[in-house]
């Protein structure tokens, strides 16, 4: 059994709040969230950060921003705004190594961060 | 002319200083830097907001955040940490009507914003 927890939510051995998934990604609830709409998109495949991609997971990677977007839209906070970000490794304020984007809405987004 | 200040640059009407550039994309140091590394991607092509492109857009955007990963890289913060974000729309805190995405690193990211 992996001992990624996002591995582990894909398997179902962990629970989600799900918000979208096909076969190559996965949405779910921030169990901790830092707004009114907080999303994680994953990848299904493991990669620990955004430097372990390779040129040909682009399209992968477009694909869960466009994902964000739509979720977005779904949860009605695209017109007035949201934010999609990734971090990565322990200065960017990753907290669990495999590869997820947040999307962030239905509050005004301050500063970076 | 455009009165998009990021087509503009593009074009060479409004100078910066470039990190990358292809056919595709653009890269290039934010004049009002939020952190040591702050270097704005965008897609040469204009799209007003992340709710712009559609499907078939999905290797432009991957791209541009693999090309960011990369100049994390080449500014030796990939390792230490970095963020990745596209803010949408003034709540997202959007400003500059040109799809962009940021690249901060240098120092410790905190919180969300």
């Amino acid at each position: 059994m992996s001992d990624c927890i996002f591995c582990r939510i894909v398997a179902g051995d962990i629970p989600a709040k799900v918000a979208y998934e096909d076969d190559d990604i996965l949405a779910f609830e921030d169990i901790s969230p830092k707004a009114p709409v907080h999303i994680l998109l994953i990848p299904k495949r493991h990669f620990a950060t955004l430097n372990d991609p390779e040129g040909s997971d682009a399209p992968l990677l477009g694909k869960m921003m466009l994902k964000a977007a739509e979720l977005a839209g779904e949860r009605r906070v695209a017109e007035a705004g949201y934010r999609v970000l990734v971090n990565t490794n322990p200065q960017g304020g990753q907290e669990v190594f495999h590869l997820h984007m947040h999307l962030l809405g239905g509050r005004q987004m301050v500063g970076m961060g």
